[in-house]
């Protein structure tokens, strides 16, 4: 009986190192698989089909919706984002456990259909870090920074949705961490329910 | 700022090794510091008072019920077997991680009082594996066998009610696997509350 996989979603303020620390964990681990968006905006220079995203037309994107092919999905400065459930369905029954990095508002919905699903916040240490990380970019106006930082203040308001918050202040540290988190994410009770039943009826046919 | 410890309530099958366990995790890490129960058994030989247990009379342990001074407290086979909450308090405030080996009844009142208690419920891997290791001590009765199997159809019942099922196959590894999970539990949104409400003031105090 191969055990199913466990849905992990990512979120964290822009500058807590999400992207590497994603990269890192299924770089060193081959039991994940990123799960990739589908959306409605234009591939940026360097971005490959089904790589990055999966680029879709505005229409092709609405039957999706209609067609509820979509975990959740949202609209953010004109243009959808979502997550296609096929494959995450998919990667789940073999066994591997999903990485998905989606907003919160999307965290939510997520746990709300597949409610044991694990939401982790990463954040750097301390908000003068966050702000030093954006700012030492060096590649942002004050205007976006600002902007970003704004978000931050937003995003900020619903750590309290999520399952863990992790720091991220040491990136090979933090990888690890993560990992850590969901092999103990696996004996929850809720995800050894067979298991905790099988025990029960072998005592049972034992007292008989 | 110091951090709260973390209270771990371990109970299990009779036979599943969660003495050997916990008395190796104490062993291998400083930060745990182990739970005594009070009770009005009398000792067995090689028991000393406040090592295995504080031996109290019938009248002392019941003053202790009166003024609040047990977490929980229970009744089996006609003594009182309880847990002094002095201890545990102050431990977890000078941010110790207390382990405490109860039964489920038990379990249940410690997590209705300290909701963020860690509930672990250890089992061997199979119902067979658990009439095996009852049965090779040698040094029990077949009736008292039947007994502990009994038992352990009714605790059985309530594993869902714990956090974590936690198989101990190899004794290292399961050891190494319950520190992670204390590990991974510091970071639970429910346990940074502090540090969350600090990153939220620092960045709205940016944005000003």
């Amino acid at each position: 009986m191969e055990k199913r996989g466990i849905l992990l979603v990512v979120s964290g303020f822009s500058g807590a190192g999400k992207g590497t620390l994603m990269k890192e964990l299924l770089r060193r681990y081959e039991n994940y698989a990123l799960s990739i968006s589908a959306t409605t905006r234009k591939p940026r220079e360097g971005e490959a089909e089904g790589r990055e995203y999966f680029f879709k037309d505005r229409e092709a994107f609405e039957q999706m919706i209609a067609r509820d092919e979509l975990i959740e999905y949202a609209c953010y400065v004109g243009n959808y984002y979502g997550t296609p459930r096929a494959y995450v369905e998919e990667q789940l029954e073999q066994g591997r456990d999903v990485v998905l990095e989606i907003e919160i508002q999307g965290a939510r919905k997520v746990k709300e259909r597949f409610q044991d699903t694990i939401l982790l916040f990463v954040s750097p240490p301390s908000a003068q870090e966050l702000r030093r990380r954006l700012t030492d970019r060096g590649t942002e106006t004050p205007e976006v920074i600002e902007n970003r930082l704004a978000r931050a203040i937003e995003e900020a308001e619903g750590i309290e949705d999520y399952d863990y918050f992790v720091i991220n202040d040491d990136l090979d540290a933090c990888v690890e961490y993560v990992h850590q988190i969901v092999q103990c994410e696996r004996s929850r009770t809720g995800r050894r329910a067979e298991q905790i039943q099988a025990i029960r009826q072998e005592l049972k046919a034992f007292a008989k």
